[in-house]
């Protein structure tokens, strides 16, 4: 398929640096391409940036059949464009895609018009220390129609937004608070797709840990509530004993690139890395018996998020003095250093555009 | 709060009632008004049906923070029209904003509202047997950001349907089979609000059924997996030693209006309703032992389904010969009687325009 670009006219003007927020610019353009049953996906083209048109019987304002991924592009010192493992992304978003009905997207087509896309708004990616483009892949339903089955019609668009500095001051140790009244999903659930149903199902819980003085929630499983499956939106890992414990892929948790990619850089570095199931419970016990090293989450976002504090009922768990952990610390600039071009790409996990 | 009222300068041409389609085919108008932090509800307009304008970055479009309902507007034998138990949908509707954290709309105003909509497009009540014209109230998130929080910006619109009968050649009894496999929803999680997320999830398992050969998913409960829950997008009651079984609202079922309608019709006519946990398997048990004498699905789009067989690991089980039972009969002969205006409304549900 050829992409049709239609280039502004109408330049923006780029917000300062220092500045920026999450998610709340955009740049100059966008990709959009639409599906039609029996056609296949069609009509894809680059335009300016703006509003859409849809009908207001179009299927994911009702039904939320839906998906979205997240990645980013960062500059380098000598002014290079890279992605981080922009195929895990594109691969993701299709078994997300196959869990709602939605039609399979073609990874090498998408990846080659993100590239397009992120080169012709290049200058849009800011380059302060932990800034980054933040780049939207997202899918959905448009048929006209009010009925509850698998849409017809999908749009497929891009968006990318520049994206400050996930810690303002640096990275900080986060409280985190552990959920026992709602569920996130469950065993059969949507909880391994990323799509839009988990997000608005967890806003309820996000505004209770907050009246709380959390900042996020770690979600326990949906049947036995007790397993520990991630925090927010990222993974999560704990340093007990010398061994990085993160929960299993059950079928509940995303898949997280940023879990993936911490997980081979542990074995890299020699460490041993269990991937298993972990209760809560469990967690107390080691917590009591002082065999907790570290704990932090992982996601896209803010690459590695310290977790100083777990709350959990009545009780505070402090991990490592509430302060950044040693491997937090390492795995934040290794991952970060890479994805900016700092640090050497040992693992291949870098696509230059 | 004024409506505003745009009319039309192009009516549309009427689809012929026995061509009519569900959810396919909408009428002149629709309602609509925005909501924005600090300021409230504001700009309620009737306008003519029609797409809307959306930023690519709107939240409902990636995280799917949004809510609908669905209700009917029927002809009578002299021409008046006539609503069933609206309030009980405005009710509803704000139950499941609450749970998704979006505002409360004012009931009583969106009532008035509805009123006015369909007062407007009155001519696009079907009057055949069978058809109506069926009502989506529906809201969603606006704000034009991507990062997971509550909207602060939302749209409620009204939009119409003109209805066929959801039978094409009279009721029909319904080929249902239990889902072991996918869950809808889990204790903790959306189950009871009427929200996107809880549709899109369950698309796979419908799939799934309709390539067995049956029309329907009955789901079971997301922790045990046994305790029956709801059919596709309707409550469910088993007709067993004379008492009607339904299961109680445990809050993962969505709340039927019909559903409460059929148990007060029920009690009124000094039947014995039980609201209880049942399993699969004491129904099971029950089917083996020659004691179950109906069962029927409720909800808005058909009012009562026979159930005339259930499908289960390989078992079937069939209900009442496979044929349309007795009470399914009269309970659909008194609702869409009081519907339609030819049964007098002794309950008091009805609500005349
Ligand atoms: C629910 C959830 N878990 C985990 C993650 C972390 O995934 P990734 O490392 O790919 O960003 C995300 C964010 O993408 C998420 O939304
Ligand atoms: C999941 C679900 N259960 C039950 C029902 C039946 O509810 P009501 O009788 O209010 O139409 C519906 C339809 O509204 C539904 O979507």
């Amino acid at each position: 398929m050829e992409i049709k670009i239609v280039k502004t006219t109408n330049l923006k003007e780029k917000t300062k640096e220092d500045a920026l927020a999450f998610g709340v610019h955009f740049t100059d353009h966008m990709f959009m391409m639409d599906y039609t049953e029996g056609i296949g996906w069609h009509d894809a083209t680059i335009m300016p940036y703006g509003p859409i048109e849809l009908m207001p019987s179009s299927m994911v304002l009702h039904y939320a059949q839906e998906v979205f991924e997240g990645l980013k592009a960062y500059k380098t010192p000598n002014g290079e464009t890279q992605l981080f493992r922009p195929q895990e992304n594109l691969k993701r978003m299709n078994r997300s895609n196959e869990r709602m009905c939605i039609p399979q997207i073609d990874e090498d087509f998408v990846l080659e018009a993100l590239k397009t896309l992120v080169k012709l708004d290049e200058n849009w990616i800011p380059n302060s220390p932990g800034t980054s483009l933040y780049i939207r892949p997202f899918v959905f339903a448009t048929d006209p129609f009010i009925g509850v089955r698998v849409s017809k019609q999908y749009k497929f668009m891009i968006i990318m937004s520049p994206v400050g500095s996930y810690y303002k001051g640096g990275m900080a140790p986060e409280r985190i608070y552990v959920e026992d009244e709602y569920a996130r999903t469950v065993r059969g659930g949507t909880g391994e797709a990323k799509c839009g149903g988990n997000y608005a199902g967890g806003l309820a819980a996000q505004q209770k840990v907050s009246t709380k003085g959390f900042e996020q929630i770690l979600w326990l499983d949906g049947v036995e509530r007790k397993y520990i499956e991630e925090v927010g939106t990222s993974n999560v890992f704990f340093l007990i004993d010398d061994v990085f414990v993160t929960p299993s892929l059950s079928g509940t948790i995303l898949p997280g690139i940023t879990r993936k990619s911490v997980i081979e850089l542990l074995k890299h570095w020699g460490k041993t890395v269990a991937e298993r199931r972990i209760t809560i419970d469990e967690l107390y016990e080691a917590y009591q018996q002082g065999r907790i090293q570290e704990a932090f989450a992982t996601g896209t976002a803010a690459v590695i998020s310290p977790i100083g504090t777990l709350g959990w009922k009545d009780i505070e768990m402090t991990f490592n003095n509430g302060e950044i952990g040693e491997y937090a610390q390492k795995i934040y600039d290794t991952l970060y250093g890479m994805q900016t071009g700092n640090v050497a790409d040992q693992l291949n996990w870098i696509v230059k555009i």
